[in-house]
């Protein structure tokens, strides 16, 4: 299958652009959508460093480019924004679309090893792998600066491929992340479904579980994460103070902000969107 | 018909509100749904300035918040942002939703007078007879000091009602407007059908004749209009320079900004969107 990618649109914004591509997955085995915001200093010519954004439950490429507010802050710190798509679409498994937290939508950002999900549902190792790569070796991003964060299954997403990735992304942060997908009903659904009934194999794929065997911290420099506190998920699916208690115990510097009045949609992302480019910056050193 | 307005939801924005309404309308006859977000000074008990935000063909009133962005301005100046929705919904005339440029999501912003649109289609008495009231009278909004602006067929809607109702808004701005309707596909399809085939009655809904016919400047502080030189839909739909030269000749001051690159969608509107609320918030005294 061609590695070859496609550019769907793109628009400027704020001097850069926002650009929308399909590609061939050899990892997923479908086609795949992405998007990419490319700040003015790319653009010019150089390669900039760039976060990836992990979206949650039912979103697409698109929503982080058109919810989140990101390109503004992006495009003055010389930040390039990878957003994939949450899951592989169109594999025709059955019952792939009968949840809106399960198969379609809800790719948990990992590599399924139960049948049938496990032929396309290899989210890990497509991110790793190959969008990556792929990003690298096609646009002005500098593979060496890359920065992971994301909201929701998304926030997940982020702090356990960082925690399993060692050294390959710089910087970390999540907005209302499920922290401890082991114990909350998205998660046990997610993980029995994709990693089969034996919760042996779920720790893996698990931040607080990850964050406590870690041998040392981590990210020195901190992890950002902000939770709002009328956030109707977060009692019973996104557990932060479990992994606030796991970066305790090894004494890995965790910001956790707990925001009044906030609750889990895209209203909240924007409104602290800014921070999290700015913190992210700060260990990618974009200037 | 009650006039009471119903709390849909509202969600925590940069330590304001974004909220959704529905209310059944006097004027429509129909339910209509619009979006108010309130800056913290509002909340903290003051009535604040407020601009009325008109969108394009096909939009709602969910998509200026979720879209343009402009939020973080808004709660740093103080001012309430209200987007209604662009037409009826549910009126059941035969072929309303037919196309995408007439009809449902494309209302035009005036009062039809031709069967079978006159019943329902009354957007321009809707916003100033009824939904502004509302808003001032419910909210914390001060109805002296309202400015609007709009995108597209929202351009056009805010140069109308901005020129038709001397002195109700203080400050008018339009990004990518529907310039001269009287003298494009779009205009000449949605007149014919909401005002009918005799082009007498036209004008009256045509911003730049209605800027020739201005006695004095309206707007002596200026109107600001941005336009993207990428946005497919300049040559044929939109003629900025008709206004242009509609202002030069009765002296009203018009910063026109024509952006390279941009094109007609909600990437370039975020893009400038911070510099319509200074242009309003200077003339509205938010300070």
């Amino acid at each position: 299958m061609s590695t070859a990618i496609e550019l769907l649109s793109s628009h400027t914004c704020f001097g850069g652009e926002q650009r929308f591509y399909r590609h061939a997955s050899r990892e997923i085995g479908l086609p795949m959508q992405f998007s990419v915001y490319l700040p003015p200093r790319a653009l010019a010519g150089g390669a900039v460093p760039a976060l990836l954004y992990l979206a949650g439950l039912t979103c697409t490429e698109e929503t982080f480019p058109i919810k989140a507010g990101a390109q503004q802050q992006a495009a003055e710190l010389g930040l390039a924004l990878i957003a994939p798509d949450t899951s592989p679409r169109g594999a025709g498994v059955p019952g792939e679309s009968d949840a809106w937290d399960f198969g379609v939508g809800a790719g948990f950002y990992l590599d399924a090893t139960e049948a049938p999900w496990a032929a396309h549902w290899r989210m890990e190792s497509y991110l790793l792998q190959e969008l990556l790569p792929l990003v690298a070796s096609t646009l002005p991003v500098d593979d060496g600066r890359l920065g992971i964060f994301g909201h929701s299954m998304g926030g997940h997403g982020a702090l356990t491929l960082a925690l399993r990735h060692p050294g390959r992304f710089k910087s970390l942060s999540a907005l209302a992340p499920i922290c401890a997908p082991t114990r909350c009903p998205w998660g046990e659904k997610a993980f029995t479904g994709y990693l089969g009934p034996d919760r042996t194999a779920w720790g893996a794929h698990d931040a607080t579980v990850l964050m406590e065997n870690q041998p040392a911290a981590p990210y020195p420099a901190g992890i950002l994460i902000d939770q709002g506190l009328a956030d109707k998920f977060l009692a019973e699916q996104l557990h932060p103070h479990l992994f606030e208690a796991a970066c305790a115990s090894i004494g890995q510097p965790l910001i956790l902000r707990r925001h009044a009045g906030y609750d889990h949609g895209y209203y909240f992302i924007q409104s602290f969107i800014e921070d999290h480019l700015r913190h992210h910056a700060q260990a990618l050193g974009t200037r």
